[in-house]
């Protein structure tokens, strides 16, 4: 790929926003840009998260031009947006307007923005997330054609996934686990953990044994709210946080809640996660889709659809790793204005390595529902997450925790927030974005060497890459070829509900980069022997 | 009350069968007693579950004349049956005749035998649970009429309980909490959980703290089935064995599978557990009540609801405290043998003072659905229960299981897991019974001395009791004045859907002596300014 430059549907490219998964077609920001009219306004440094406090000494235009372009990057700063005025900028920083020039001309050299004058400075080319050396690119293929013989050798391929699909892929023996959705569980911070719950044994009362409040435990519900506002930018009281047994328990609570409301479908995108199409269709609820393209979830067609509800994963969509851009969010916000309720699934937003994690939806309106778990940030085996529900649902979703298991369990919650509370979840947080920027690396590395026709996409973030590849192969019959090689990986179809590319579903998180190129390696033979 | 006297309504009388709690009518023991003809006929050392190996040296009289109290203060020798002849229970004891001879004598000069020539030794008076000081006794009264006016001083118990009932109780400013259903929590064994948890911690594998088995971790399926078969007759496969959040989950779990196998309504016992009934109508469930009475649920009248599926607690009953009888055990197993589906709640089924575990009504049947949970054990806040539901069912539950949450969280499961298997948990309830027998007993003192017309039911087990009195004023009247004065505890109407005699259920378990003292002294001037 073009290093800085743009990068299309073909090569190795780590970019979210590049090589839209879903539909195959290509956006053309610098149209955008041309019209002044339909420009933003610019924003400043509030909006942008910047603190020249992370500026290392003597490198301040460097590091302003970096922010900048990750703020572009992830859709802050969107095409066609103008930057604050170097005077303002530079007030607002505390920094001689000199740096904030500076930071401008290097920005303009790259060709992301350009000086017009009165119009100021505009964007007009997103950068991608991170400089990659230029790797080997195959040929340029067509879209993929649906995949129509899914029975392969490996049980859990053959056939439509069940509602035991993700068990029976656990439990199939292999060598190497690719799947996506954990973490690098080796790191678990066991003695932090270990000294987390002696405290947590010293100073509990013995009231706090018995039964508790079906919202969670105080402490944790406080941790959490502090640390949603400081990680995800959402404000709110400890009392609208509600503690759950992860995402998937809080699907399970939404449903009856959501069907109690009127509201019985809730529209998903295409593709969007397996697991939480069946759970939302376990909950009674229709799940239209709504496509995916390379700046999120398309709101002209989640108008279309005429759903109530949508879920999304804005942060990074799964599986195809799209950031939602700047424009889509203001979409998706004026849908939710207009009754649209939107559930917002932030299941890996943390992990971010080459930009500063964009806020939350919620963090911008109370008419989302927002989930987060800490099944990415430290393991899922944990079972605890969280829901910022909007005010009018909050009362039902406590009835329905309460009925399904009375609330979480205590000791966990509160060794949680003493984590929370210590930084220590913070310092984990920190270790495994280098762990796992370096797995990322050896994956993306191992996939440019064994599967040299592929495409990566979404790797900016997260824990997991998706890679579409030569077409002609169902990808449930290489995850079911690369499984008989003791390799275990999901099939993006798995994620799908219209046709489109055959590509696999990557976890490089949780294996140890040996076991990352070896597994790469695995699915390369798989393929060329399939193709 | 007289001390071993006659007890009928009046006095406090610690014997479940005694003054049936169910349909407001009262026994009369002495008449029951004078027809020879209704006499059961005697019993021997087996079903009296004797083993002289218990008695002191040289105390065998005295033993067994309180082992024989304690089965009439525990109904297994009711009023009105016969003791075996002497000859008999000598000669199955390995004792002398004059042992028993003596302890009949004492029995007698007690008031609660008689010796009738050729009708035997028969018994004419329970005596209470354990031989108390003589205290005043109040005059008797009639029985109670319903309660109309709920609406008290105190807002959990203004109009019918809600869903958050509980909740609110529970966050209800109080001195004193006599709530049921909780153990004695500052006995929590803190140092034996950390010990298991760094033991858990320093030996799991990273893949353990990933998604896991919705069933439950197998280790910890493990340690319930040997559990399970040591202490509750119930021999089964690890792999029967689900894990769950409690019993609370279990039947939110059950409610969907119940109703996809043309299951619409669970006929619950009445009196019976607020909650139970709460989670099934939650469900969807129809709750039909089925009366309970000194023998457990009536399965006459059970059959006549025409429900297919009964919530039972058949080892004490709840609120009631009543264990079922052989009897009715075996007219309810023949029940689930015509396609009848037991739901059993064995929700304290460990905690026997005077008399071994009865086995669950599970052990001799695999149409019964059993729950457990580790809540009346060690502590609530742990949320982790189990279930060995119907061959038929077991699928659909993981089904249930899995989109709900996943999965009980693993650390704590593996903790427990250790715990069962090291022994730390039987030392913990062996720890428990003597705390807890020490406290019920504190309880009964102070019922006599502080609430003189009332009776006591269901103390010979579990972790609370229940103890109706003087009919005049509504149970939530009562213990909304109660909570006014800083005592928490639950009125017996919260758990009725006939109406009946007013009550009150008041947990020993949790609280300390003194507390229990205090706390039903406020219920005894209470008592008085109302009525």
């Amino acid at each position: 790929m073009a290093r800085g430059g743009r990068s299309g549907a073909c090569g190795i490219d780590p970019v979210d926003e590049e090589g839209p998964v879903a539909d195959g077609t290509t956006t053309a920001p610098v149209a955008a840009a041309a019209s002044a009219d339909r420009r933003p306004p610019a924003r400043g440094s509030d909006f942008l998260q910047l603190d020249v406090g992370d500026a290392p000494v003597g490198g301040k235009a460097d590091w302003l031009a970096r922010r900048l372009r990750q703020a572009m990057a992830d859709g802050r700063l969107a095409v066609g947006s103008r930057l604050p005025p170097t005077r303002m900028l530079a007030a607002e920083l505390h920094v001689s307007r000199g740096v904030v020039t500076e930071a401008y001309r290097r920005l303009a050299e790259d060709g992301h923005v350009e000086g017009r004058r009165r119009g100021g400075t505009v964007v007009v080319a997103a950068p991608p997330a991170r400089p990659a050396a230029p790797r080997g690119a195959g040929p340029c293929r067509g879209p993929a054609p649906v995949p129509v013989d899914r029975a392969g050798p490996g049980a859990p391929f053959a056939g439509e996934p069940g509602a035991d699909a993700f068990d029976a892929l656990r439990a199939a023996p292999a060598r190497i686990d690719l799947t996506p959705g954990r973490p690098d569980l080796t790191a678990f911070p066991r003695t932090a953990w270990l000294r987390a719950e002696r405290a947590v044994l010293a100073e509990l009362s013995a009231e706090n044994l018995g039964y508790g409040d079906p919202r969670g435990a105080p402490r944790l519900r406080r941790a959490v709210a502090a640390w949603l506002a400081t990680g995800r930018g959402i404000r709110v009281e400890p009392d609208e946080v509600l503690i759950v047994a992860g995402t998937a328990q809080a699907l399970t609570l939404l449903s009856p809640v959501l069907r109690a409301d009127g509201i019985d479908g809730v529209a998903i995108e295409d593709p969007g996660s397996l697991g939480t199409r069946q759970h939302l269709r376990n909950g009674a609820l229709a799940t239209p889709p709504v496509p995916v393209d390379d700046r999120g979830v398309r709101v002209d067609a989640l108008r279309a659809t005429g759903a109530r509800a949508v879920l999304l994963t804005p942060a990074h969509q799964f599986p195809t790793g799209v950031v939602t851009s700047g424009e889509r969010r203001r979409e998706l916000l004026l849908w939710a204005g207009d009754g649209g309720l939107v559930l917002e699934d932030d299941y890996d937003a943390e992990h971010r390595y080459d930009r500063p994690p964009a806020a939350a939806l919620r963090a911008s309106s109370a008419d989302v529902c927002y989930m987060g778990s800490v099944s990415k940030l430290l393991a899922p085996a944990l079972r605890i997450g969280w829901m910022v529900p909007p005010p009018r649902h909050r009362d039902a979703l406590v009835d329905a925790k309460r009925f399904t298991d009375l609330g979480n369990a205590v000791l966990p919650q509160l060794a949680l927030a003493r984590l929370m509370e210590s930084g220590g979840l913070e310092r984990h947080l920190h270790l495994l974005r280098g762990r796992h920027r370096r797995r990322r690396d050896a994956m993306i590395d191992a996939i440019a060497e064994h599967l040299p026709g592929a495409v990566v996409h979404g790797a900016a973030a997260g824990l997991h890459l998706t890679v579409t590849y030569a077409p002609e192969v169902p990808d449930t019959e290489l995850a079911a070829a690369a499984l008989a090689r003791g390799v275990k990986c999901q099939p993006l179809s798995w994620h799908r509900q219209a046709p489109g590319r055959p590509g696999l579903v990557l976890g490089y998180a949780a294996p140890p980069r040996g076991a990352i190129a070896e597994g790469v390696a695995t699915l390369g033979e798989a393929l060329r022997e399939l193709a």
